[in-house]
């Protein structure tokens, strides 16, 4: 028998900027179909998410991302949207870290903008999951980023947008999307400065085999709490569940 | 003698979400030399942008992207973002439509959005574009959607994003970028609907020869009231100009 709670750790995520209200109720349904934890969609569809969810008594979280792809608005902007998603309906926010500031090496401003928008997502009662966008930073800035989000007070770290710039992203050695041993290197750092850091995992995940060794790496339970995955494929990952492929 | 006139038509633009500090203070430098109308950069820097012209008593605008690159945000976040913008000293925003509303065929919706985000920029004083991403749309799509921008009483209409997911717009047989055809295309509308309509062609334009032929499908006078090019390749374009170049 297939362990399906594996599907409890799934953000079943739809961020194209050309997806449509259709595409939103195919990923709503998939996600109770196969017990994800929440969807995660654009700001502008989180009214109608969690409509659907409400009217279905639906067990199922509705997740916002915010400054989304780029983290490059201004600390008030990030925070008036958090607000708002939480008024249209949001469980969870998934904030793009200032990375033009990372980018910059101001890091007291980067630390300063993390504290503000944590300090307005759980004053709505939020979870808030800090992207720290793995393509765009050297291992330096990845330490430092990593420990700037473990002492932010945020309740995730998550990997990766999902849209980065390839071209760019090489230039500078790195692979887009969720890496093991990024996850690796998270879990050292929350383990030295917040080890109730939950991780999530998110980027180019379309396998069973993708989810195991992420969550490995991750050294968390398969508890939806301490990690999380985001993914566009929870329908190819739950055919893996159910078939018993790994 | 080259007539350098025709960079007064450029809004030089910094929006990587990777650039830093440095690169807002390279395009603002190159911007004041080379006599281009604004800069244009990601709201985190539009405070900076401004220091920057206010310090050098510069002649040049500091335009903000607005829900820059997806245009999913709800309407009173658009909002609030171009209030914000306004604070922070933009003279100019350069606002996406509303994308998912578009490929939903949501019109009412669109049109609805494009009223309120116009009407909160010239109530903050802003010039405002609306950036249509062509990449995204079909034909009828583009018909319609050029059709609201030209009645929602924003000043300009402007082609690309310059941030593609060429994919997807390869699937729906589009070219990433300004497209001529597109340009005309939007004459046409703005003449029937709004002929004050300015046009700004932005996305992949690095030439001299690319800004003429741009200028040309507009039907528009070499006038920046009338008539933009948003590119982060004015230095070539002002190679192109002072070398006698076409």
């Amino acid at each position: 028998m297939a362990d399906l709670s594996l599907m409890r750790l799934i953000d079943h995520t739809l961020l194209k900027p050309y997806s449509t209200l259709e595409d939103v109720r195919r990923v709503f349904n998939e996600a109770v179909s196969f017990g994800c934890h929440s969807i995660c969609v654009n700001p502008v569809y989180v009214s109608l998410a969690r409509s659907l969810v409400d009217d279905a008594g639906a067990d199922l979280k509705v997740c916002s991302v915010i400054d989304f792809p780029f983290g490059s608005m201004d600390t008030e902007s990030r925070v008036q949207a958090i607000v708002r998603a939480a008024a249209n309906g949001a469980d969870e926010v998934d904030v793009v870290a200032p990375i033009t500031l990372v980018k910059s090496s101001r890091w007291a401003e980067v630390a300063r903008d993390l504290r503000r928008v944590v300090r307005a997502a759980h004053g709505e009662g939020l979870v808030i999951k800090v992207v720290v966008e793995d393509a765009y930073t050297t291992r330096d800035e990845k330490l430092k980023l990593y420990e700037t989000v473990a002492t932010s007070g945020a309740d995730f770290i998550k990997t990766s947008t999902g849209f980065e710039d390839r071209e760019y992203a090489s230039s500078i050695g790195n692979m887009p999307g969720a890496q093991a041993d990024n996850v690796r290197l998270m879990a050292e750092v929350a383990n030295r400065y917040n080890p109730s850091l939950g991780i999530k995992a998110a980027g180019g995940i379309r396998t069973l085999r993708q989810v195991q060794e992420l969550l490995e790496a991750s050294g968390r339970p398969p508890d939806p709490s301490r990690f999380r995955i985001g993914t566009s494929a929870a329908a190819s990952i739950w055919r893996d569940l159910s078939s018993g492929r790994t």
